[in-house]
Parts: C-alpha cells; sequence; structure tokens
C-alpha cells in the first residue's frame, strides 16, 4: 500500500493547467482555421469539441470545489479563475462561429497579425497559471501577466488601424462584419488580461 | 398580542420573490408588446413602469442591508444578487426601448422564438430565486440554474442563425437594426446566466 | 526630527484624489477637442499622457497595496475601485481615439450635451471619493453617487433620441460611426455608475 503524500486540495492546480492546455489548442485552431481561410461547419467542429472539454475541466472544478473542505487558494477565487479562463476559450468559439455566419472567404491581413498576438497571450497566461502553485515566487508570474497585458495594447493598437482603413473602404456592409470580428478579438485580449489581473490580485492577497 | 417567529432577516427572501415577480411582469409585457407588433411610447411605459417598481424594491433591499446586524446569506451576495437580477429587467427595458429607437413595424420571425427563450428562463430563474431559503437542498435549485444555462445556449444557436440570414439581405441599416437587437436579446439569455451563476456560487459557499 | 501621525495607510485616499484629478483633466480635454472639433495625433497625445499618468497612479496603489499590512478599506475593494476608476479613463481614451479612427470633422449637436453629462459626472465622483476618508458620514457621499446615477439615466435619454434621429438618415456609414460613439459615451457614464455602486457598496459594508 502507497501514499500519496501530495494533498489532495493540489490537484486544483492541475485542473487549471488542463484548462490552459485546452485554450492553447482552441487557439491553434482557430489560427489554423484562419491561415487556411476555412470557416466551415467542419472547421468550427473542431473548435466546439475543444470549447466542451474545457467546460467539462470547469465543471469538475467546481465540483471538487463543492466536496473539498480545505482549498489551496480562496474558493471564490477558484471559483472566478476558472470561470473566466473558460470565458477565453467561449470568446475563440464566439469569433470562430462569427467568421462562419458572417460567410467570410477572404480574411483581413491586418487580423493574422491579430490572432497571433492571441496565440502570444494565451501562452503567456498558461504560463502564469504554472506560477499559481507557488505564489508567493511572484516575480516570474508577474512578468507572465505584465506580458499579456502588453499584448493587450499592441493589439489595440492593430485593430484601431485596422479599422480606420475598414472606413476608408464604402461597403456598409463589409466594414460591419470586419469591425465585429476585430472588436471581438479585443474582448479575447481584454479576457486574457483580465484573467492575469485575478491573478495579480491572488498575489496581492497572499503578500 | 402575537409573536413574530419567523427572523426579521427572512424578509430578504421575499423580498427577492417580489423582484422575481417584476422580472416575469418585464417579459410578459415585452412578450405582449411583440406579439402585437407595438413599440411606441405606451407600450415602452408599461415596461418602464415595471423596471420603476423593480429599482423600487431593489433599493428596499439595499436599504434594509444598511440596517440589518445578521444577514442570511453574506452582505456582498445579497447586493449583487439583487444588482444582477435587477439588470435583466433593466436590459427587457433597453430592447423596448431599442424597438421604439429602431422604429420598428415587423417583427423578424426567429426573434418570436428567443422572446420565448426568454420568458422561458427567467421563470426557471424565479424557481431557483425561491430556493434562496434553504440552500442545503441544493438539487432542486442546482435543475433550474442548469435549465437557465441550457436556454441561453439555445439562444446562441438561434441567434447566430437569425444574423446569418440577415446578412443574406443587401440593406445595411435593417441588418445594423436587427443585429443589435438580436445580440441585445442575446445579454438579457447571458444576465439570466449570470444570476444563475450567482446562486450557483452560494451554494459552493453554503457546501 | 518630526514626527508623521497621520498613519501612511491614509495616503490611499490621497492617491485616490490623484486618481480622480487625472480623470477630471480627461474629461476637460476631451470637451476642448470635441469643443474645436479636433481629433488628430496631437489632441489625442494630450488624452493618451492624462491615461499614462492615471495607470501610473492606479500602479502605485497596487505597489502600495503590496506592502501595506493593515489597509484602511478592504485589499480587495482598494484593488477594485481603484481598477474600476481607471477604467473611467481608459473608456475617455477610446472614445477619442474612435473620433480620430473615424475621421470625424464635425461633431454631432447632441453630442456636445452628452460630453457636459460625463463632465458633471466625474465631478461627483470625485467629490464622492473624497468621503471615502470617513465612510460614517455617508449622507453626503450619497447624495454624490445619487447624482452620478441620475446623470446616468439623463444620458440613456439624450442617446435614445440622438439615435432615433440617426436612423432618419439614410448613410448606414454615418450611422455606424455616431451609433458606436454614442454608445461609448454610454458606457463612460455606466463606468461612472459602477463606480458610484462600489463606494456606495463599502458604505453598506461599513454601516
Amino acid at each position: 500500500m502507497g501514499f500519496n503524500l501530495l494533498p489532495k486540495e493540489y490537484e486544483f492546480f492541475d485542473m487549471f493547467d488542463k484548462l490552459a492546455v485546452e485554450c492553447i489548442a482552441a487557439s491553434k485552431q482557430f489560427s489554423a482555421n484562419v491561415d487556411s481561410e476555412s470557416f466551415n461547419a467542419e472547421s468550427l467542429q473542431k473548435i466546439k469539441d475543444i470549447e466542451h472539454a474545457a467546460d467539462s475541466i470547469t465543471f469538475e472544478i467546481f465540483e471538487k470545489l463543492n466536496k473539498t473542505f480545505i482549498t489551496p487558494l480562496d474558493r471564490e477565487d477558484i471559483f472566478s479563475l476558472a470561470h473566466e479562463f473558460d470565458s477565453i476559450i467561449d470568446l475563440i468559439l464566439k469569433i470562430s462561429n462569427m467568421m462562419k455566419i458572417y460567410n467570410i472567404d477572404k480574411v483581413n491581413k491586418t487580423f493574422i497579425d491579430v490572432v497571433k498576438l492571441i496565440d502570444d497571450s494565451i501562452f503567456s497566461l498558461s504560463e502564469a497559471v504554472k506560477g499559481l502553485r507557488n505564489l508567493k515566487d511572484s516575480k516570474d508570474i508577474m512578468k507572465h501577466c505584465v506580458e499579456v497585458n502588453h499584448l493587450e495594447s499592441l493589439g489595440d493598437q492593430l485593430r484601431n488601424e485596422a479599422i480606420a482603413e475598414l472606413f476608408t473602404y464604402h461597403d456598409a456592409i463589409y466594414i460591419m462584419k470586419w469591425k465585429d470580428i476585430f472588436q471581438t478579438s479585443e474582448k479575447i485580449l481584454d479576457q486574457c488580461d483580465d484573467v492575469a489581473k485575478i491573478i495579480g490580485s491572488l498575489i496581492v492577497k497572499q503578500a
């Protein structure tokens, strides 16, 4: 008979890592769809599957929260971190849906750069999440959180330029579609930043 | 002389029930306006009156919170539950306003189905609110919260289909109006889901 | 050698006052840009500088929070108040950016009235913030918070009228631009109201 020296509560961190893995998968799949300009039912389904897997992990976190007496972080923080993290993937599904609904067949060039920023932001966030296991060692976590914030600013600049350019065309429906898509991409970078801010506030709390 | 055995603090639950009653009234009135395609000052006033009544109840909850020492739920949770619940009615007023501002005289067919989902979601939420009195018996409350979440997903599907169809027309102003209306209907279902999530988190806390 | 009888923690209130000063500056600068109908890189830079200064103050608040053991308000409340207050200035920058991106050269008349409401709301908020030093004396703070809420309602009315009028034109791109601008102005008044609500909830907590 063996011992499990690792307290069970630490499984929360593993579950957050799993959520981060799904988040990276969603971002990679979205990038691939953008690269191949394929926004059909099939390419959308791949993102739906990832979103579904992430929902299951989030639900597991809530279930575990229900059954765990001593938690490694405040219950409410675990709840909101899981919820907000999951929302990133919801937004990636939302933007993917939008590309299909708007029947996009040719991708705006600046958008490809924005998708790269999203990918980078999610990578930094997944690194920050790994740091939750040791909040006292906050320097490295903070570095990643600051990077997420920086990428959000870069995204703002790119989007502003892209939208200003859109309005030089005179096709209202084209403007409407791409304005929506760029604004949703902004929400993804903002949501990443929100998660980074939650992690930042956890560091404040533990200080 | 009689006794009042029920602790005064439990009046919070009665006040939440009253808020739920106003929420149902707002939804029913909105459905009636949609059915009769009447989005004039008069039909709008009926919803404004309900929103006003709900505001008064929310204010009473805040006032009571100010005066009550021991509360049946955490003060902050009562505050945010009342605030977020009230926001559902604010959004129903917002969408009603929008129909008037946009001078709608003929209702998009899919929108009628979305209005039905809103009505169902608010009914489930009002049932969940009744359960606040006994959070330990969480099974039934959770059933209603899950239903609210399910209706929100259905609403997403309907809205996606409706907006994809809108873009097959070539009237930019028509698209703009109905896209806004469908997106606001999405916010109502999302807001219902947010309230359901708060109730869910109360169950987690009490577990 | 002198004594500093004022506890260091009270510096948080000074920092919130500084944030309020930047917020007023941003609003004044935006009003000036609107009055002179100048939405170029130069006029935008002035608002960017203010937003940058506000970010530094917010960052200082977070840093101080990290180093302070006993805080005059709950740590999380200081965190969220600073963050939400800072967001008002972010939104003023956002709307300023928008006027530049949309290449606005002539200001919609109703918009001038909305800008006045924003200015008044931020003034009331800065008065409410001064009251944080003495939350027990809540009457005066509440008066300012109620005023912020009142101005937000007035803004809603103005915006509704303005957007209804927009749709009487038949230029989809013009409608799109000004609808966005009016909706962003709504977000500013809403954000002011959100900060007022946080202050309101602090009063509830301290009661």
